[in-house]
Order: C-alpha cells, then sequence, then structure tokens
C-alpha cells in the first residue's frame, strides 16, 4: 500500500480568486522566490461565475513560511483565498442507517491502508452497525430517531464534536438532518446517495428506477447542504441494469457504484481536489 | 459489411403471452414440430406484471407455415401474441430540426450497408438539413412550426405515410407532436433524448445538467407516447465530463452518446429484439 | 442486505449438450412434466464448438427428484450434462500475498451479507494478512515461497482441502502454483489479474501499462488453469487514466477495478451462472 | 453546430522543455506582458523523463508578437520548444480499405460543421471508397497494393503532398507503411486501431478476441511510428460484450468505439491538445 509519507509528499496550495489577469503569473512568481518547483498546476476559470480556482502541487523542499508571506503580500495587490496543505492522516465520522456495505468498504479501505484516514466514530438511528464497530474497535453512538428532530441534530453533532477536524461520511444514512447540521459541516460533510442526481431524487431511487424502466443505474457523491439531494455533486458513475433485473438486483449492482463512487469522492476531499464554486465543484484529479 | 442475407439469416419468432406454466415447452414443441432448430432463445418472465416475452432464433430452414399452424394450434390452448419475422430492409422515415448529427449519422451508417435500412423521407420543421438530403437524393418535406398544432401533426403522418410499414426516428427533432401522432405510430416512433432520462426532461438539458454541475451527460433512445420523454426506455448511455466542460463542450461530449445510443436502439428495434411491457422494454440483445 | 431463502429461491437447472435439434423442447417438457415453471432462460448454442449450454431457473416447488428421473431420460435419448442445484452458502479459501485490498473486500461483502458465503481459510506466502484473518476470526496458513515447488503446491492443496467442497480465490496471490494445483480445481479456482487479458500478462501490469502510455487500465477474473493468465475469462473491466497518472496512481486506480470485477466474478459463479466451453465462458447474468 | 470563430477563440500556447524550477513563473510573465490573461492551464511534469509539458489558453486580444518575443526571451534564459497557434480550419487526407464506416463518420462529422477541417483526398488500395468520395465531391486516389513496397509508400506521399500542412488519418487503412512514410509524418498521421492495445496487435483482432474469450472489445487511436501498432496512444475505449457475440458481432460492436475513438482523437490533434513525450502523450482534454 502507498503510505503518504510527509517526506516526499508534495505540498498542496489551493487558491481561489476572482478571476482577473496575472494571476497564474503572481501565484507561480511567489512560488518561486519561496524556493518551490511546481509539479502539477490544475486550474479552472469559471466564465459564468467570474471565479478563478487553482491547485497547484509544489515538490517537498518549498519553505512553507516563506510562501505563506510572499501569498499574503499577492493577496494585498488581488485579493486571493488560499491555504497550503501538507498531507496528513484525516479523521473520519461515520454515519450508516441499515445498510452497511459502504461503511464495510469504508473500514477495509482504512485496514489496508489504502484510505489515508482513521474512522474514529460510528453514528447510526439504528443498532445493525454495532458489530462491525466492535469488530473494529471503534466507538458507536446511537442517535435514535424516534426523537425531536431538533434535538437529533443536537446529539449528532456531539457525536461528531468528539472529533477534532472531522470529515463526516453519510454511508446510506437514511436521516434527514437539520439544517444547522448541514450548515455547520458545509464543505466538510459527504453525502452517498444511491441515484445518478438528479435523478431519483428522495429515498427509494431503486425502485422508481425499476418502474421507469431505465437501462443504467448510478450513484452521487456530493456535499450535504439543506436542500436535500441538492449539494455540489463531486463524483457520479453509473453501470449497466437490464429489464431481467429486479428491485433487489438494481440494489446490488448499485452498491459496487456507491462503494466506489463515495470512496473517490474521499479521496478527492482528503487530498484537497476538490473547490466548490457555487452550485458546483471543480475537481483536479 | 455484412449484409443480411435471407437465406442464412435466422428466422425470429417473438412471443407474449401471460405468464403460466408451460409456455416454453409449448413453443419449443412448436418450433420441433416444424422442423426447426432454436439457435438462441431470450425470455424473460416479468413479475409485476405477470407477463412471459421470449425471443427465439430458429436456424433457416424451419417450415414458417407449419410453424403458424403449430403456434395458432398453441394460441387455442394457451393465448399467445407472436410473430415470426425474417430479416428484410426496413423504411426510416428521420425528422430533424437544425442539430443534423443524429440524421448524419444514419445516413453513414446506411452508405456503408451498416444498417439494413433506408432512409426514404426526411421530415423537418427548418430547412438546414435541405442539402444534406440533396446530396444522398432523399426526398425533403417541410412542415413548417408556425402553423396550427393539429395541422402539423396532420401534415407530419402525411408526409410519413408516404412511405409504406415506416419506422419513424426523431432525430433531434424539436417539435412536441400532437398525441395522435404519438398514438399512431407508437411502438415505431423512436425518439432520441439528449439526456439521462428521466434526468433533465425538456428542451434544454445540457444547459440544467451545466448548472446542476453533473458529473456526467447522456443520452436516451425511447418509444414516443404522449406523455413528453416519458415513453418506454430502449438505451441509454453517458459519457464522463468535467468543471471545465463549458455548456458547448457538454454538447459536444453528448453528440458522441446521443449518435450511439440511437443507431444502438434503431439495431435493436429492427432486429426485433424490443418488446414493450407497460411503461418498460425487454431488450434481447 | 439480501439473504437468499432457500424456500423461496429458484432451482437453477444448468445443461451442456452437444447442440442439436430439439434440446429445449426435451428440458422444458421435462420441467414441466416435474410439476415446474421456467422462471428465466438463458441459453446458448456456441457455433464454433457445435455445443449447448443452457442455465434455466424453475420457480420454487418444482419436485426436484422427479426433475432428475425426467432429466436423466432425456439424458438417453440425447446425452446432456446437468446439474441441478439449489442456493446454499458457499466456502471460499482466499490466497494472498501482500496486497491485501481484494481480501479485505471479499470479507467486507461476507460481513455486509452481500456475498452468500464465508470464507473458511487465509492461505499467504507473507505474513501481511495474519492480523486481518485474526480480526475475523479466520484460519491463516502460511505456506512460505522459499521450498520446493512442488512442495508447496502440496501445502497449498492441503490447506485447502480442510475445507469440504471449496471455492478458491487467488486474491492478488504472487505466487505461480504447479500444475497439479491448477489441475485439480479447475473451475473451482478463480485468479483476478490486474490487467485486461491478455494484455500485459505477467508479474507487473502496471509497470507495463504506464511504459506503453494506455489511457486506459483494467482488471480480469478468470478459471485458473495451468497456462499463465491464460484461462477462461469470466468478467473485465477497465477505468480510464491519464498522462497525470504515475505507476502508483494506475495501481490505485486499478484496485477499485480489481475489486469490483472479482466480486461479480464470484457472484456469477456462486450463483452458477457461468459455464467453460473450451477456452471461453458462458455468463448467463 | 459550433464553428470555431477566430475573433473569439483562443490563443493557444503550446511548451515544451526540460523540466526546471520557474518554468510557470516565466510563461505567465511573458504572457501578462504581451497583455495576455490565461483562461486554461494544463501543465505536467513527467518524473520518468524529467520532462514539462503545458498548454495555456489565453483569452482573445492578446499582442501574439509581443508574446512571441517574450517567449523568444525567455528561451534565451530557460531552453523551451513553443508554438504559438490560433484555430484554424485542418485539411485531412484520409487513407482506407475496405471498411467505410470510419471515413462515412469523418465526412458526416464534417458535412454537419462538428469537424472543423475539410477531407482534401482520399486514399485507397481498393476502390470500395469511390462512390462515397464522389457523393461527397472529395479526390480519390488509388495507391494499389499490387506494387513495390517502397513505390506504394512513394505514391502515398504524393497522393498525401496535393495537400499543403495535410493531417493524415489512416481510418482502417490496411496496409502497412514502408517506414520513410511513417517518418515523414511522424505527429502528423494517426491510425485507428480495432483493438484496445497492446492487446491483438496486427491485423485481425476480433477474431483473436473471440477465441480468447474477451469479455470488452476495444479500440485505439495513436500516432504512427514505424513500429507497427506502437506509435503513442492518444485516445482507447473499449465496450462489453458477451459470450453470444460471434466474430461479426464483435466488429459491430467494435464500429461503434473505432469511430468515436478516432474522431476524439481527431479533435484533441487538431486542438493541439496532445503532445507526444517518448512512446507516451500528454492529453489535455
Amino acid at each position: 500500500m502507498q503510505h503518504e509519507d510527509p517526506i516526499t509528499c508534495p505540498v498542496v496550495l489551493s487558491v481561489r480568486a476572482e478571476d482577473g489577469p496575472g494571476i497564474v503569473a503572481h501565484l507561480a512568481n511567489a512560488i518561486v522566490a519561496a524556493g518551490g518547483n511546481i509539479v502539477n498546476l490544475g486550474q479552472h476559470s469559471d466564465v459564468t461565475t467570474q471565479s478563478f480556482a487553482a491547485r497547484i502541487e509544489i515538490a517537498p523542499g518549498v519553505d512553507s513560511d516563506e510562501l505563506v508571506r510572499r501569498l499574503d503580500r499577492v493577496d494585498r495587490v488581488l485579493p486571493i483565498e488560499y491555504e497550503v496543505y501538507t498531507p496528513r492522516r484525516a479523521r473520519l465520522v461515520v454515519a450508516c442507517s441499515s445498510e452497511l456495505h459502504v461503511l464495510a468498504d469504508i473500514l477495509a479501505r482504512v485496514e489496508t491502508g489504502e484510505l489515508n484516514a482513521d474512522v474514529t466514530t460510528i453514528i447510526s438511528d439504528r443498532l445493525d452497525a454495532v458489530p462491525i464497530a466492535e469488530r473494529h474497535g471503534i466507538p458507536f453512538v446511537h442517535v435514535p430517531a424516534n426523537i425531536d428532530r431538533a434535538e437529533e441534530g443536537r446529539q449528532f453533532i456531539a457525536a461528531v464534536s468528539a472529533t477534532a477536524d472531522p470529515v463526516v461520511v453519510l454511508a446510506r444514512y437514511m436521516r434527514i438532518l437539520p439544517d444547522f447540521v448541514a450548515d455547520r459541516y458545509f464543505g466538510q460533510m459527504i453525502n452517498i446517495h444511491h441515484s445518478f442526481l438528479p435523478d431519483f431524487i428522495g429515498a427509494k431511487p431503486y425502485e422508481s428506477a425499476f418502474h421507469r424502466g431505465v437501462k443504467m443505474v448510478g450513484a452521487t457523491a456530493h456535499y450535504v447542504t439543506p436542500d436535500l439531494d441538492e449539494g455540489p455533486i463531486i463524483v457520479q458513475d453509473v453501470t449497466a441494469v437490464s429489464h431481467a433485473d429486479s428491485v433487489a438486483d438494481l440494489a446490488r449492482r448499485g452498491r459496487d457504484i456507491e462503494r466506489t463512487v463515495l470512496s473517490r469522492a474521499l479521496r478527492l476531499h482528503l487530498e484537497h481536489r476538490v473547490m466548490v464554486i457555487g452550485t458546483r465543484t471543480c475537481v483536479f484529479d
């Protein structure tokens, strides 16, 4: 397995700004001045919103403090939002209900070292995940569904808050959280929806897909916003199905897509490859 | 190119019935009695509708008249709808508007012999397709958009009616036909919709896809029914897109999918591989 | 999760024979005589080898003993090889080396009930899998690589033999087994090869793929035969890669395909959906 | 259709260099000095070859002459190979044999304006393409196969040379050209091979794919080099096939991939999105 090595890993600079002439030159000059060498540069100018986004990998050895000083100087001339990021092990809080395949997949990837992260807490409105949580030695928090919705949201936040700087994964979590939860973790909470959104919004997409007679089913990983199933999309994929597939067959074929889509989205998020611009995302993969 | 040879081509028997025990045995015995040998058998029992569908390829040499007599005898015991079909060259009526790539693709496939069909008429609400119709020596019928909708429907039918036993292809035809046209050609009229239905129903799917920030765009070939974009789906496919793609880029990537999806659906239809069951299709490919 | 229920699950009849007229009729009549109703029938006549293969799902309630008597009677007229099969929980022996993602994926699917099977033994030439075996409470057998090759084969067989009627999975097992092992488990041992075979046969496919500059990488699940990487293919799939991907990136993208391809092949095998005909397989999915 | 408009189209700067610190800064500063604004920047540092490649789209309005002066100044400090390119209509010479679907597809895309190019000459060792050439009013040159191979190469070059600055497309051209032809048009001659290379090199890939029993067939567009089917790959894609597909079915399914792969490669090439680095390509899409 590839274990990320902080010494050989590149430093990642991500930048957002209003688009305008000369931004790349300013950034590139700042990097040179800090002794850095650009290994990889992804850039996007969004014409609809006049916004600029870039993700720049800089070879290890760059003087990070000097880089920050230089970027602050750029910011005075040309307002930019930036982040200098060195890979580190992430902390995941995973919420699930009765379908556990996405949770099990995340744990398998943690176990083999593929995902540079630990699962610190498992949250659920049900008890199905208790055995799997115990086997992996992970704290389990039960947030019951039959309580006041605001209270449910507060208990959810309390469970997440035990983890510093968490990434929250809704891994087939079938509860709709109050808006204040979605708002609090905006950009840090990823949901996997079991359809190719905006197709089949809501609770029973495989049933709907069956009745519509579609020839492919899909899955969508997106950031959670107060608008259900409307958040910025990170990854989507589909797989072929046929008339011979029952609803249960669609669900089975879909599970492979759900797993893969969620884990790709998670990796992209953890490597700071995703930037939200309005209702859309830039993904530098 | 593979030119279908009526002497070496299998005879195709397609059957629909209410599901019940012994149908396959009855059919297989009838085929044996007519001196036929089954080359390929696709069968589906639809549990939702309790309906049975089968497509059976029988080696050439079967006594077709005897087969029909035997199947009629089966029908008295166990009501079946059946069709015995020998491949023949189809006659296509293609309707289009200003986007001509699907039309051009169909014509290219006719030209190379890939599609066992002729285009007998091109119908359009616009004049963009006139040069391409002339180059291929195909009659062009202008059905203008600025007339009474019922009259438009009647002119459309008149243009189609010049062809005996036509298959009608709506190849990015941007008009919504009156219900009586859809009803008249039900099961014989195929539309290509430029989205992965039911996503982005309606007129501007690539714009909608862009604003929603989806990561794939698709196309859907379906039989036309009075309910816009709701007809039984024959083929769907998608292709990956990214944040860097403009609406025009989505349309460009989508065109390759539209072409391929439509021509696959057309081949399946012409080879009697598609059976409509309620709002869904069985596709024996 | 869908747990297979022996009472509601269909009985599966799989048949292989030399192709000839009337086979389907004979089989269908035998099923009717045993009080069975065909739910699903997949059939293939292979013109190259003149062989017939079919997989028939019969609704529960069929008299299995009578079915066998009737099929034996068919066999006297028209020699057939057949098997009547009722779903049951399978026993998997998984062999692996240092890459554990396929093993971890199988265990996750067993844990969530997606795979109707238990892993009874983990075999490895290395010790990397010991912790994961312990966590899941599965016996681990070390078959070291630095011994005589025939002895290695015998130890491998001894480890497998502790399981009755096993299905053997080579889950990125990097040893080449002696021919007598492959022969012994022919049709019961599945390998996942980390390339789109016959591309990049051998030990380092991702390196080779990188140097050739391919734009997709893939994986192949196949039955193991004495000819390395030449066995009948069950499932293949690919994923897009780009010039920006290093060898490690190709391996990472490939892992998702390996997992999915292997688990699809395993399900198909366990549900008796795969039949080997010469160097090829029929897959009735 | 999108007709490229020279006034609103971006200027494209493509750069290749030995990798080293500060290249991006030098380029970005040169663009700023020429009054340019970067719209889109794709960059790749190839660690194996220590080479740098970039494709930069600059908003229209940049002073191209000043840009060239500035880049020449950069070149003195830090040796770079660069090209400043404004979109223009390309001239295609298409060679084919008896399979005409790729040729027909190119012509359909020229006809609808999708491909910003004209086909100036059709070359063939056979006469099958004569009617299609006549219908589209394109000069046809017959280079017979039964002559001395060097002479065949010279006649091929003579036919191509009638076009200034041609892009040569081998659209299922079944002749192997002498090395001096491949060398002469290196980087300007694209072949479509009807397999997922390096699988099934050579003349009959669909037959080989059938006998190997693969579950997908593919196609590969690559630059032509003297080493048959070994040139740098531009685009690859695959499509699923099954045991039920004959060799003719594989060829039919493959044709859709061949067409799409070739036209994607052609577009990428014409928009200067492909750079060859050794045996591999960078594709900035």
